[in-house]
């Protein structure tokens, strides 16, 4: 089955009428929905599923088992997210091992798909969550206290997906039989020009959450000079940030999520949080570019006499995947280019522990994390084709 | 009974967990159940109730009919308000009657106590909606596609109600049976140092809705130069409306509610809606501050590559309160002071088509709109004995 007729069978699912595209996060109904599909579809293959402690799906084609040859991705989206960022690299998983299958190809290695749970954090606010728990990258007291925007715990979130929230974290004898994985994903840019590419890094990113609490007052009735307006230093945060990041090549910071407390239209917020985003090449950039924004929007509340606290959500120093395993699967592929990219992944947080290589599928117009996110179905079989030769050399 | 005691009642009626202090909306399950509180205070009263076209509640002391002495209020908030904005003008309302009974005062025109509905607009976006209604001031085929934040739109949410939304609309056989209007208010400023006070003025004020349309893309892998990233000319919306209302006298301008879409931490919003609430002294300065507004922010937009929509959501001239009505009930209550405000209310819908005063009772640190709303029990017990006072010099 090719991956995009597999995708087309989750097209109806997580669909967001308000906001566009997808909105599908880690152990709500819709997530859980998918994972019951792609359990399904490993079954109809007769791959042997497990899910492990902190809730990723693996499915075995062989026996579970140590030195295996891993590739997969994760189900869930941004809020209004595209509909390939993630399910992508599962649907082309499973057509690789069709392929293969039909080429009568026998592996003397084992073969794993793995879901990932809540990469985008979209839900928990951490990105990578499940492969952080499972490679000990976050404590898992700080993951179960997480809290969605209706307030529920990843731990009660955990719990009513039937697992235990008490055995989450660290798992090495789940990771230890990972012997080498290779992700395959959409690209989020527009550095691609052909329709796969492998690779190189990942730059240093992470998240910050600013929150800026001021006097909630009537917007009427309140003297400009009474007032403690939280909204002042968060738009000044949002400017500070675009300001930062042009000062340093190659940086992006964005303010994407802002949200004013109470909210009325006839009020004076009390408290706005805001969230950046920030990534640059380098770790030493990256922070360069954190300190002045942080240093912007702790004079902007000062000036209103707000008071302002950061906090660091999640962090990730520049990713470099392992290079000599990046040069062999562009070759084994005809050489395809090697690229970098802006964009965390599972497979980042894996490239401490293990050798981990990322695939690439064009993305003609760039846009990503977004309804209009798209790649060809030409290309999508090519990657596909492209994932099964690589998987066929690492197992062979 | 006392006011405080009939808020009192009232005091676990729509508590905002998140936010703190009351959200309670036109036609929500927690106004409904207030209106019912209300129905029934009005028959233990043995007065007679019924409720309009439009959802305001008129509860009558005596025979209904032409040349009434009306006073009220409303029971909606803001989300996240206080106790005291609206509730305490109808808890006034219901002690001035009884502290008239216990006088023996027997009313030679007709009392009414009104409850209008949504007078803060925290659900439909246009505050005074019921008096608007009533009396033409709003179009009713504006108002039935009026929605809420849950797509709900006013003519559903008025059919939930038991309403038919066919019907809503002016009502003059209604209005004209208001002789004359009185509503006690907590006053939301900071400018009343005796317990109770009387209106003069309310501001020119109006509300604009602010729609800002980029590209939604990945935070992490789109170009600083590739982005049309509406969050920026938001922020300088924000920081214009500051500066505009600073440059004329006694202006506020005020961004407390902005909502990016889709709203996630590594996504560059697609669209960004931002709410400007200005007012001023005149209706020229009011419309010469939005103008100001609207010229930094579509430069801002244009900067980006954004398209910007601005639409007024309402808007409402300077009203001046009858000044010979305001002068003779300051003299009644032993010549208490006058005073402008910057709030909206039903009475300044009211005071185009009836004499109409207001009554303000202290509040002692300006704090509206919040949950540290507050007037003290003896000032409410002040203002109660003002507006029967004020009645009774009305309708003997």
């Amino acid at each position: 089955m090719t991956a995009t007729s597999l995708l087309d069978a989750i097209a109806g699912v997580g669909r967001d009428t308000a906001r566009g595209g997808y909105s599908r996060h880690g152990f709500d109904t819709v997530e859980m929905e998918l994972r019951e599909w792609f359990i399904a579809e490993a079954f109809d293959r007769g791959l042997e599923v497990e899910t492990d402690r902190n809730g990723n799906i693996w499915a075995w084609w062989g026996t579970p088992g140590p030195d295996a040859v891993c590739t997969g991705s994760h189900l869930d989206s941004v809020p209004g997210g595209g509909a390939f960022d993630g399910p992508l690299g599962v649907a082309c998983a499973l057509e690789a091992v069709d392929l293969l299958r039909g080429q009568g190809f026998q592996p003397t290695r084992p073969v794993a798909i793995i879901v990932f749970a809540e990469e985008e954090g979209g839900r928990f606010g951490v990105p990578c969550l499940g492969s952080r728990l499972i490679t000990g990258a976050i404590d898992p007291d700080k993951a179960r206290r997480l809290t969605d925007s209706d307030g529920t715990t990843f731990a009660d979130a955990v719990a009513k997906a039937g697992f235990d929230p008490a055995r989450i974290g660290a798992d090495p004898q789940a990771l230890e039989r990972i012997g080498v994985f290779v992700e395959l994903h959409v690209e989020q840019g527009r550095d691609l020009e052909v329709p796969v590419g492998v690779a190189t890094s990942i730059l240093a990113h992470g998240r910050w959450r600013f929150s800026f609490t001021g006097e909630g007052n009537h917007a009427g009735t309140t003297l400009l000079t009474d007032r403690r307006d939280p909204m002042l230093p968060a738009a000044q945060l949002v400017l500070a940030a675009r300001q930062a990041a042009a000062s340093v090549q190659g940086s992006r910071a964005t303010v994407g999520r802002l949200r004013p407390i109470p909210g009325g239209t006839n009020v004076i917020a009390s408290t706005v949080d805001a969230w950046l985003d920030a990534r640059s090449a380098t770790d030493a950039e990256t922070k360069a570019v954190v300190a002045d924004v942080v240093a912007r929007a702790t004079e902007a509340a000062e000036a209103e006499g707000v008071r302002l606290t950061v906090t660091e959500e999640s962090y990730g120093d520049t990713v470099w995947f392992d290079a000599q395993l990046a040069a062999q699967v562009s070759q084994w592929l005809g050489g395809v280019p090697a690229l970098p990219t802006g964009a965390g992944h599972d497979a980042g947080i894996l490239a401490a522990h293990v050798p981990t290589a990322m695939l690439f599928v064009r993305n003609p117009t760039g846009i990503s994390h977004a309804p209009a996110e798209h790649a060809e179905p030409a290309d999508c079989e090519e990657g596909a084709r492209a994932l099964a030769t690589t998987l066929a050399k690492l197992a062979g």
